[in-house]
């Protein structure tokens, strides 16, 4: 974490030094300050746990406890109305909140760093951020599993045509269908799940990466204190473990978001014209500026690109931290967005694909009509087999059968 | 899965009709061929299964189950003495063993595919593959958990330097060092264990993706056979449910290759005359052709550069799976290597580490060395804080020290 | 491109119909507008392009004309001053522009999207945008490498070892070290040059990807206003190329960071302590929270990160076009901020690797000290050569020779 | 490059030495060894004219030159007709080579790798390897830039609907849609001739990548035996060079595969029997193992997988190099197989998509049915527009005109 030493980068560079100044400032601070915005809630429960800990081991006095506390509740409070917002001179969010706490405090805001790094706090911070964040996720990919069950019971008859290789292959129905997606979701949770786990350990009080020599700080007291499930005990583990809990946690959103791009594939060519097995709300669709007629659902194309997005958010966590060696390296800073964005685009992906489902109607009509003859061939198979016919001599007859009636058209040049 | 319908190739391209074939038939099954010789044994788990399900409900007699296990099992020898290997020709694994069946049991041969598919077929020896590899891996992680703990509590006391930003930070110990990788292991399974779990549902009897009409399969009757802990129910989803699971899979095996590549690049490091912290065995040294004297551990650089290889896997399973409908697609294929190569990559590794780690020895003399005072200015720093003085007036204190002594040059212009 | 044709969203999401409205807009548009901002200035100049061709094949009067111009220079000078801003609520850049010359200008701001669809538009204002970004890139490496180059001709001769499998290996100068970066950067140029060689078509009159009728547009016209330097011909391509391009041009930039990001690794090895070759300036050293004596260069780990989080961009720039048919869909609107970041990192990256450059000063000291004898093996068997001594002889008879002396200690065990 | 020092590795592991280091060896050569096979060819070029400059220089005989040459020319026959095949305990193709020689010719043998350093003369033999093998593509993508030209002049004028977010869009034609793919091939031979361009370039001579001293090496010489465009000058950036010349070259096959991909995903919805609009021969053709009537176009879908594929090996390739200092690491050696596997996709996918277009059908009927009113809307605006009226105007015109015919059904609710 930054701390510019030098005042005097005028010397080399006199032509232009303030400017340089500001180059090299926002080349390493730049956007990273309107991400720690986010942090500025969960930076003051790790705060306020750290300090009271301090307190229980006798460093802070009761005295100086309550005015961290009171400081902390002024920041809390001034960030919810939009007040505390980190500025470009700003170093970072837990500077910002230890400069409030030491210019209205005084001793005590000096003292509120004691035993802490600002390894372990981000990390703190971190992983607090990241578990109230996949908490929630959980909770709208459960919505989202109702919701598909829900369709699925309403459609389970409806018949619609199941496809291989994008050619009509045998019948399906649309609860099927629908019921394909929740049984997904179930799957994705398992994911989710260890994602939470992995995220519900406290690394506070492993200062730089290496322990707290002398100070005797009490880790079980701020791990209960921040609710987190146990103590994440080897420092030097605790920084490495960054990336790669990003990284697990950014593939668990991966197997959510596979299972809403195999839903809004389907769904963008299910209401293409030509298919036209369900139709949207139009309160979903836009028009086009150029084409008068033009009725689209944008809506599905945004969300079929999402796994793609987080994809190669994912490459970046694993890429950048990868053929680094053990400890704290200002590369992770890069991966800071990569994993709010995969966090941020998965929750809303998630609420609008609900909102997308709640939106969709089977078109009954199409669907009657495309349920052709040649999909129920592999019963008919099947029936031949059921009086004794081995599955292979069925399996041609009812091929022949097919060729003969002309019945096998698609995508093959009729001679 | 491909049945070449047309023999007639040569019409259109009467000058090279055969080398077209050929071009059209290499592409589409050449390197999958090799892939597949991996899955006989597990084809012919799934397929036994399947027959004795099928004798079960009626639609084999006893005698042609017989035939079919002694086929099977004849298969499973050819394979185990290297003679049941798949040609240019063959279409997959799975039809060879079918031709094979048909071809020296007749009738019982024919029956065997009645209510599969060889969307399922496929499936199903993917699954158990995979979960079989898992396991192994697993049993390779807590080895090398072992021994990772073992070096730890031999050098638990042997300092060593800790860094942040490659620079010097803090003192830390060898034991810590190496346990760091131990807990990292440990959290690793919890991913291994999300994967192997997925893997653990049987996919067989959902047929082409839209179940098995008519014929009333047994379905836990084979998961039972097959110690799949539970159905998968949803026959879409199960086709669905491959790329996902493949992506689940190799995404546990990333966790894994990251704490691998963190122990490599530090051992890169912490092994150049430069650090000298470590001594590796010379059994596991290369030279060079035109350097006399380099002794090199490659098998360390080839150890970092797995998961950056496992990472490029990965993005192929979920990038070619993505933004398509829906059902059993072609694609998929393509990931079948993806797959196999991330499992035995992250096996092989796993094994290596361990080597590697069992030919490790701490240079103890440089390591004494290396211990410089300003290592240990924190700790200065916290004793003061012992004594009342506030964390931040003590740092900027021994800071000050610091610098007056001269002692802080690493990295620094000294001017 | 969205135009929400329902207002009635209410109807479906009672409880909370506005709300919903809302989750839907800011998901589709959301951070894009942000994006759209910088794309005002080359909309304008799009647009202007555009009217004065409309106006020359006769749908736009010269008075029309004229209250454009007016209508659009006055957009470029909010523009400017920053109070021309996107708001939630708005469509898109391209809209908020029609719709302020509507406002203000009337039936010439009705017809100014006369045969222009957004998707012909977008793709314009993006590839000015582009073209200026690389052309602005080219700038800064050549100036790299005119620094490199200074860098290297100062330090032509002064020796430092080289490295392979991180082991020191053979005698190299720190002008060698340095040419190697300017040579690699002057490689790039003709990546680069390929992507400005592809952006430098336009694409405007191709209206929503499959041409404008009737209207008889002068495509060589606008062209020419707009200093492309050819037509882009197939409308369907044109549509098409966007993500194309954007892989091309992101690759481009991935080259140039690769450089970057050899350069910036080697720094943080060779500023280590340890190896200790080089010092960086005080007015790029950070510091530490806790430990009082650290100086960091943090300026280089993020420069090293950089070519990571393209290559995750890039990703998604391919992952999510591919499989897509023809024709726009809107998932590419989510590449559009991967692209912008790409060519913001490499325009800063080559920036502040040339202040790195200017604040970085040999230590000559210690790379006096590091030049050890074994350095010079390979040298000494080539002298044997000379004396008509066969290769692999001299090289046994050195290797030999070291052993004896002792010389080769590095990362193996003595026994 | 690996040679293995010790022959000890049983003390250690007694219980079973051998097989541990039959691990290692696996794990470091294993699998490259198969790949090394395709250099052999390339290596014995690089050796002649290595050898043929030491001559010049007078390292060798004029008869020592005549014999290496005998060796090579053997060495390349065995090739040709599979004998010369690297197994198991080979080191590399490089030493088997040399092994060779020194075993059959002696003291010529010993000498032909002097001035000459593992790391160049891979280098050499993989650029010539790449270069061969880019030429040949790009004879591929001249090949298939000629097929969609034809089929664009044979079905110019026949009408097929354009699509935008997968919704009808307006007319256009096979031919324009066919053109779109050999514009954008003729693009990509751009990033071809790139990629050429930088293969063109003689890393021979620069040893281990610091340089050949005393012996003063002809390195002009080899470039032109080579035929290379010019000397690689930098001895280091010929090691750094071989990841990103290996990623550009990489890029430049993703463009090529991005086009195909692209007209497959087309082929695969074209061809659905809801769309119908191309037929396939049925030579190109598969069916399915369990329902008889299907007919698939897998060769589409392998063709769609392919970009997916090469962008995972060029994660790979990016990712593994990324973080490691300057000088050959051991790490590079897993981007061998990435580059090499993209190379052979993209020829076999030009060649594959060459006949697949030849094999391919318009369905004229289906194409005439499809092209419904709406379709031509904005064409109708346009008209108006030709009478004076402003676009914004005439296209709300036209917008209510169809809805009042009903003419916007697709995938919009009719209420």
């Amino acid at each position: 974490m930054p701390q510019f030493l030098g005042g005097i980068m005028t010397k080399l560079w006199q032509k232009d030094g303030m400017q340089l100044n500001k180059i090299v400032e926002s080349f390493e601070t730049g956007e990273d300050l309107l991400l720690d915005q986010k942090l500025v809630e969960f930076d003051v429960l790790g705060s306020l746990a750290h300090a009271k800990m301090l307190c229980q081991i006798g460093i802070l006095t009761k005295n100086e406890l309550n005015s961290l506390e009171k400081g902390l509740k002024e920041i809390s409070n001034l960030n919810k109305i939009g007040k505390f917002n980190l500025e470009m001179g700003d170093e970072d969010i837990h500077s910002k909140i230890e400069n409030y706490l030491t210019e209205k405090y005084g001793e005590a805001g000096q003292k509120i760093h004691t035993g802490r790094s600002r390894n372990d706090q981000v990390l703190t911070a971190l992983r607090l951020f990241t578990k109230k964040n996949l908490l929630d996720i959980k909770k709208e990919a459960k919505n989202l599993i109702h919701s598909f069950n829900s369709f699925a019971e309403k459609y389970q008859e409806l018949e619609m045509p199941g496809y291989t290789h994008m050619q009509k292959a045998m019948p399906t129905t649309v609860g099927v269908w629908a019921k394909s997606f929740s049984e997904s979701l179930v799957d994705d949770l398992i994911c989710l799940d260890s994602a939470i786990k992995l995220n519900n350990q406290s690394p506070l009080g492993t200062g730089a990466g290496f322990g707290v020599p002398i100070l005797n700080l009490d880790r079980e007291l701020t791990t209960k204190l921040l609710k987190f499930n146990k103590v994440q005990e080897n420092p030097i583990y605790c920084q490495n473990s960054r990336s790669k809990i990003d990284a697990v946690t950014s593939s668990a959103l991966i197997s959510i978001l596979m299972t809403i791009n195999k839903f809004a594939s389907d769904i963008m060519v299910f209401t293409t014209s030509e298919f036209s097995f369900f139709q949207v709300s139009d309160d979903l669709i836009t028009g086009s500026s150029i084409m008068p007629q033009k009725k689209n659902i944008d809506i599905a194309e945004l969300l079929r690109s999402k796994v793609n997005v987080v994809l190669g958010n994912y490459t970046q966590i694993v890429s950048l931290s990868s053929n680094l060696i053990s400890g704290y390296n200002r590369d992770i800073q890069d991966s800071k967005k990569a994993l709010m964005e995969n966090l941020d685009i998965t929750s809303a992906s998630l609420k609008v694909t609900n909102i997308l489902l709640n939106n969709l109607l089977p078109n009954k009509k199409s669907l009657a009509t495309t349920m052709t003859p040649e999909l129920y061939a592999t019963e008919e198979a099947f029936k031949l087999v059921k009086t004794g016919v081995p599955f292979r001599e069925a399996y041609q007859k009812i091929g022949k059968l097919l060729r003969q009636k002309g019945g096998v058209k698609n995508g093959s040049r009729n001679k």
